[in-house]
């Protein structure tokens, strides 16, 4: 349909957002609004202008005859720290603690509209890396691994600690779990999976990252490549840290169950070089 | 920070998008922008229109003191029977089938996109309902329950088949499955769900429906309303249907495992009545 400069700007922001990390021909656009390529570009320049000023991420264009526009999304620094800082506020309330030191979270990870702020966030923290998949483990992880996977265009592949009918044929591994030391299974279903497949994983709680490391051997079994790892929670002092190279968004430092105290500190997403997008921006 | 009339409504299609079923004051787009009320009136105007000509939904004015805009998600019948089409196409390839009758849907509900889309589809069939909550048992049920909550912008509550330590104490309920007649059980967290509470109740895929029933009946024990039943894919046949009112997209009236056929129909979300948004569109 034809659309005058405002609705094709409305229908547009709708457009690429709900298409992340999809490279949009121009045509597309000129032919949905029979509108100019100009006039095209020109929104364009609007849109790209406003989700950068306003933190949402960029509009990228690739010229030539197989080129466009894709949306990337992503969220500033000040943002991050923002939803964090209340993230962790809650997180701090000390009818939280259960028994052996454990934290309720099921209310924060039942919130969808968090989920999908955290998602955005882990998108714009790996936006650079070359991803095809993202893998968590069932349950927790399951929101955290869509929302960042919806952001960043790719599709999501669940691990389980069973197998069931419905996952057709499917390879399993045993693992050690790194804090009760106890051998555990996983198991994913083998057309899941192809190799040389770049994998992003995403979890809810790393302690000494035994199951994260379980993941990894699990791509190893199927020739796949780890293209990061992504945890909303670590916990301090886990005595050998399995796993070495990933981000966490908040650091569980101390848990005192007799003075009901939860102490919680920034997860290492700020460490210098790791929060690209901003450090860019400042340059710029 | 000031914006023109361009960049206010990328912004406020961003926002709108992202705070779907919120109620927002026209004082914070006005502080927002430092912009005249009447003039976020007109842009409102302007994604109002946009927003129903190309299905996406509608926004929902409130007026007086304690009123504002509300962004309500929407999809036409006709982006839904599209949808719902290449979904039927895709679950029809024979390579899906599995021993003992069952259906590989682990790659459609691990995509992302697609599972948005189911997910708006759900919330503009439930949108005039009163719904605090989502319900659904783990594990393939989470990203759809997720997908509608976030267009409902409610809380998801995960129903387990185990109880874990992290949930905290627990609920749990026994029932019979209604296909394979086994004794089962279903647990959720004490506190994760108040007395009175409107529940939405979204899962996969729904037999006899005896998972569905089992999750009403620990409704009941929690003393919550049904507010609605939305399943991804129902199977024709089942001798007795233990639940009568809900929602499927998908219907599965064919399985020939030895001639590799699947036969797959609408569902019954186009019954007359149900899909209210198209109705009152072409009244309109």
């Amino acid at each position: 349909m034809k659309l005058r400069r405002s609705g094709r700007l409305v229908d547009m922001t709708n457009y690429l957002l709900s298409h992340p990390h999809s490279l949009v021909p121009l045509t597309y656009f000129s032919e949905r609004y029979q509108s100019a390529k100009s006039s095209i570009s020109e929104d364009l320049t609007i849109i790209k202008q406003t989700f950068e000023q306003q933190g949402a991420g960029t509009l990228q264009t690739v010229p030539g005859a197989a080129g466009g526009v894709k949306f990337v999304p992503g969220m500033d620094a000040e943002e991050a720290r923002m939803i964090l800082g209340s993230l962790r506020q809650k997180m701090a309330a000390p009818d939280r603690l259960l028994p052996g030191g454990y934290l309720y979270l099921t209310d924060i990870l039942g919130d969808p509209a968090l989920v999908q702020k955290i998602g955005r966030m882990f998108a714009s923290l790996f936006a650079d890396r070359k991803i095809d998949l993202v893998m968590t483990v069932a349950t927790k992880g399951i929101p955290l691994a869509y929302a960042a996977a919806n952001y960043l265009n790719v599709p999501v592949i669940i691990v389980r600690r069973d197998s069931k009918v419905t996952e057709g044929s499917t390879v399993s591994i045993n693992y050690v779990s790194g804090s009760s030391k106890r051998i555990q299974t996983m198991v994913l279903a083998k057309r899941s999976l192809r190799e040389s497949s770049n994998v992003l994983i995403i979890d809810d709680f790393m302690k000494a990252g035994g199951t994260i490391n379980g993941m990894v051997s699990l791509l190893d079994e199927f020739q796949a490549n780890v293209a990061g790892i992504g945890v909303l929670v670590e916990t301090e002092g886990a005595e050998e840290r399995l796993v070495d190279d990933y981000v966490s968004l908040v650091k569980l430092t101390g848990v005192d169950v007799k003075g009901k105290q939860i102490e919680l500190q920034e997860g290492n997403l700020f460490d210098p070089g790791r929060y690209w997008r901003m450090e860019e921006k400042k340059k710029g």
